[in-house]
């Protein structure tokens, strides 16, 4: 099942923050209402949030009921400029967005732009379920039967259109008769472990425990974990990659117990061109931490530190499962050797 | 402001499971009581938790209403015994019954019996509110001017009779003008930071910011934290401690960063005797993290690793601040020569 369908003019996608107690299906008409369910994250994962994108461009040119290509492409670069925005950590986003506008360069004709824009939109669609059926082969490399896999946040096809990166590695190894057992972080603030994976993987039949991110630690120390694998929000080409807060704690926690720690993305999440300190770092709303279900949690007007995601160097990173295969440090080295590999 | 206060026959307590919404004071007028005030966490922290078991099991004792001091024996050692098995990990708890056990051992009489736990339990208490003090003024020596210093868990005047341990150097060091930033960890599953410590702080005009435990890693990578302040629940002869879950993997992120990791803790936390692999580690209720104020949070019977403690070996302790002094490395070597000093 696709958490992201187009169909009669209309983008259906699964509400994220309602799971795991209700699936309730968002009916999206146009770009602002997209990067609405973007902003308050119904719709995330950063593969999800680039198909997502896409498809928002789609509908915008969509409504455009004029003949004037060129008043058509400002609304298409414009709403392009406001959907990127959005959530700038992120890499899939504004790749998503740059392939669109891409595909639209040598349409002259109203009707072209969008007939390419909704192509181009489904076409990143379908091929990100390639793509991570293309990482989750790739990562059967990695897993081994007997594995204890400690996962975070939630990279499954709820961030995906489907199966997911870190987690679709999960889903297919176990799916492939590896019989392994899985350690999910609840993920705070928004409980994207707790919610969203532990139901994905009470969906498959895996067998998994659910642990607060503060047990990490003492999960590695009674060895019940040996590999981590997690998603991606951004990789640059030194290696860093950009991912859910709490992947850096992690990534600590399994040097210092020499567990491997890996990471799973596509293609369309790694940046050439942004140094690691120039990495936008979305600081979200103060009440992701302070609330839960709408209740104070805390004393009132509290400050608060709430990154939505964090940088982990490369020296922790063991290996990075993509489509193209499994790429091992030095990454500064062995990444662009990846990027033309088909 | 002490957090337990004997008055008239009925123990006082401060709920912590209340805070930081509403200020609810229990009143136990047995040993029942206030054990499981202990186990729901309404009375927590090691060192107040041994307080209320001393006044436990005095209040058990002054219920006594015969004339046999055999029986009264009988009944306080049965007693003892029930509240010590009551929260397994913290070491205050176990000290604390023992010290009332030795008070009434040459008691022949149950009107001296009695007498003799209620003295014994005040002094305790009052002991607790002296010991806090001198921790505190041991750990002026190393908090700095500017020092921005993490903390989790509660470790203030709510976990102790009055002032706290880590937090009670931290308020101190305040008092005494040290110019301090303090970030708190909201510490899950119970949220003791959020709800104890964010209330604590505030209530001191002490400067902070409350983050969620996964961002530890990050804050330390940005150069927001230059000193780690904990408190322990156990602590052995080998340097171990044991302490609030999540302790561990804050030591191993400081390791990592180079940041100093300091434990403050009473010499009534400390274990002469049990080695590490011995200490029992108390397994709590899956509601704890599968429920957030009540509500179910993740899928229906989800299996939940829930320990409420993790053990942090001496290699990544920087030091013990102490009532006696600032114990540092060996501990081993060091801590047996702290016993004995005034």
């Amino acid at each position: 099942m696709r958490s992201i369908m187009f169909k009669n003019g209309v983008l259906y996608a699964l509400d994220s923050s309602r799971l795991p107690h209700r699936e309730v299906w968002l009916k999206l008409r146009n770009a602002n209402q997209v990067a609405s369910a973007i902003r308050e994250m119904r719709i995330r994962g950063a593969p999800l949030i680039g198909v997502a994108a896409a498809y928002g461009l789609a509908l915008e040119a969509l409504k455009y009921r004029g003949k004037d290509a060129n008043r058509l492409r400002e609304i298409v670069l414009k709403t392009s400029e406001y959907l990127k925005s959005v959530r700038p950590t992120g890499r899939n986003l504004s790749w998503a967005i740059d392939r669109c506008l891409k595909a639209i360069e040598k349409e002259g004709a109203v009707d072209g732009i969008k007939k390419r824009l909704l192509e181009e939109a489904e076409k990143i669609a379908n091929e990100d379920v390639e793509t991570n059926l293309k990482i989750a082969k790739n990562g059967l490399e990695i897993i081994m039967d007997g594995d204890k896999i400690l996962t975070h946040c939630n990279t499954g096809g709820l961030g995906t259109v489907e199966y997911g990166t870190a987690l679709g590695i999960i889903r297919v190894a176990w799916e492939k008769g590896r019989r392994i057992f899985v350690i999910a972080t609840e993920t705070r603030p928004l409980l994207q472990g707790a919610r969203l994976t532990a139901w994905e993987l009470k969906k498959y039949g895996i067998p998994f425990k659910l642990i607060c991110d503060s047990m990490a630690g003492y999960v590695m120390s009674m060895g019940m974990v040996n590999k981590v694998l997690v998603g991606a929000d951004r990789i640059l080409s030194t290696g860093h990659v950009a991912n859910k807060i709490g992947t850096l704690t992690l990534a600590i926690l399994a040097k210092h117990y020499g567990i491997p720690f890996y990471v799973a993305a596509p293609f369309s999440t790694f940046d050439f061109t942004t140094k690691p300190q120039e990495i936008p770092i979305e600081e979200r709303s103060p009440e992701e931490v302070t609330h839960f279900a709408g209740r104070l949690v805390t004393v009132k007007d509290v400050e608060v530190i709430n990154p939505a995601f964090d940088i982990t160097p490369p020296e922790l990173i063991s290996g990075i499962i993509t489509e193209k295969g499994v790429i091992r440090p030095p990454y500064s080295e062995n990444i662009p050797k990846f990027i033309n590999k088909s």
